[in-house]
């Protein structure tokens, strides 16, 4: 199986120049360990998503670009799948669960996607249904080389702002984006920099995975236990390729700790994080990240999306405060 | 009265590198008109006053270094002074009224200040007289070209990151930000970008000031009215002299604007604003700023900072999502 390259990353990155935003390193909140957030809840649709999904439609070749994209998502990739095929004009097609809150399925109207609404358990199988009768080309949220690119950006882009960086922290769901900041961090720095992954002990597919040495995917009903909506998918066989290889090691973290860091981030850091994009900062602030050489501050922490549901966020905000 | 010029600026924006973050523009919430965001909130201390503090403190002599420098302010003034002493090894003390929030001063205190508490009316005058008796560096808020300077480095960031730009919008407390980003547009691009002020109806001495072409302050009783409490003081001669010559024009917003403001920014753009630092983008989301040539999208309001009371803020979040 043919891995992600420090070159496919860097290629990747010259692609999005311009398209997506190149966020900061923030302090994060004070008050408990020192570390640094990459806050990628400030891109356009609110998470890292966009990264890969920009690198994909820009991969296309021109008949590709002419009849279209597609997916099946509700969340962050289906948002931003429809916001970067609209930037270059390529119709978009999103397949979406009919039980998805309808402010998502506006936004990615209001982008000028099409939408189809299907049963939840219909849309992998409808989605590549009409992209085999349209010749659409269907862009993955994670299991697909260019999308990995895509989201190694991350990684390069905190390599190049803090020379010093010893640790970055990612969450882990289907595994796209730890693959690609691994890759980053493995064949920039081979020895420099950890990338340590983080899940929801209610959705640790990827961490029994990597401790047996095979892929185990754990069942819907088990990873739907999680309020971390965004990481309840499991690992593919092309990222659970490239983690084993790549990852320095994998964490997990309690709903009560993913809640703390969701408030903590917002009112010691200024930053909104959903409870997904939460993980890594909830690993590090709960001390489960041990440190290098006692160098804390040289440990960043990926807030990967910030699409937080407007109840959950304010009830997360008033209990842990 | 010689006011600050654009290299003035550019010179504190050399000063700065490294020691603040070059925050960077952000999509503003949708559904609305389309703007940029510039999140100063993502700043260290939570707010854009660490530019100014910080090229006041490189600005010391060696002598003054020694000695440390002094402010009054239980606000991000006094925070950032912290701060930015802090990291060039200069001690501080800041003279807080003894009615501020534990919180504040003991991040002030973390960050290794002397803190003086006394009552309220009184901190102004302890601060000259320890100030004399000490041999202090007296930091002010905003009445001071090294800080104006310093706080301009936001509209020359702001100008370098967005070619398209034609508006920036900033909130005015004291004025010493807006006097700094009139600055860099008026000097930089003197027709090309309009710098717009924006204070709460309940605080609006300076859109009285310029109005009357004399400097009018409001009464603390007035101004204390509104919620954006970094807002609250009143232009300096200095402050106004620097609007009034070089800022395009003023707008106020009311007290519900401003609420909306915060709970869109956070939910809708994924920013943390505290009410002052909100009002930037209360304006623009209200319509209260008029666009040019149609181009709504080259608008950019500067959330200059984002330490909200939590209370509040999840109040807010409850009652304007």
């Amino acid at each position: 199986m043919e891995l992600v390259s420090a070159d496919d990353i860097r290629a990747a990155g010259a692609r999005l120049q311009g398209a997506v935003v190149r966020t900061p390193l923030t302090a994060g909140p004070p008050g408990g360990p020192a570390f640094l957030v990459k806050p990628e809840s400030l891109q356009p649709t609110g998470a890292f998503k966009l990264r890969g999904a920009t690198n994909a439609v820009a991969l296309l070749n021109p008949v590709q670009r002419a009849s279209g994209v597609i997916t099946h998502s509700s969340g962050n990739h289906g948002q931003a799948l429809a916001y970067a095929a609209a930037r270059l004009g390529v119709p978009c097609t999103v397949v979406v669960p009919d039980n998805a809150p309808k402010v998502k399925v506006d936004r990615m109207r209001d982008r000028g996607a099409r939408v189809v609404l299907v049963p939840p358990a219909e849309r992998a199988a409808v989605a590549e249904e009409i992209s085999r009768a349209e010749l659409l080309a269907l862009v993955p949220p994670f299991d697909d080389p260019a999308v990995i690119a895509g989201q190694g950006t991350v990684g390069l882009e905190i390599l190049e702002q803090s020379p010093e960086v010893t640790t970055v922290v990612v969450p882990v769901g289907g595994g796209g984006l730890a693959s690609g900041v691994a890759t980053a961090a493995w064949t920039v720095h081979p020895r420099r920099v950890r990338v340590i992954g983080v899940e929801p002990e209610l959705a640790a597919d990827a961490a029994e995975s990597l401790d047996r040495g095979r892929r185990v995917p754990w069942e819907p009903e088990r990873t739907h236990r999680t309020m971390a909506d965004g990481v309840r998918v499991c690992l593919s066989d092309l990222t659970f390729e490239h983690l084993r290889r790549r990852l320095d090691g994998i964490v997990t973290v309690t709903e009560d700790e993913i809640a703390r860091a969701v408030a903590h981030l917002a009112l010691g850091a200024r930053v909104v994080a959903e409870p997904s994009g939460a993980l890594a900062a909830a690993a590090v602030l709960a001390g489960r990240v041990p440190t290098v050489r006692g160098r804390p501050e040289a440990t960043v922490a990926v807030v990967s999306g910030g699409n937080v549901d407007p109840d959950l966020f304010s009830r997360l905000l008033a209990e842990h405060r």
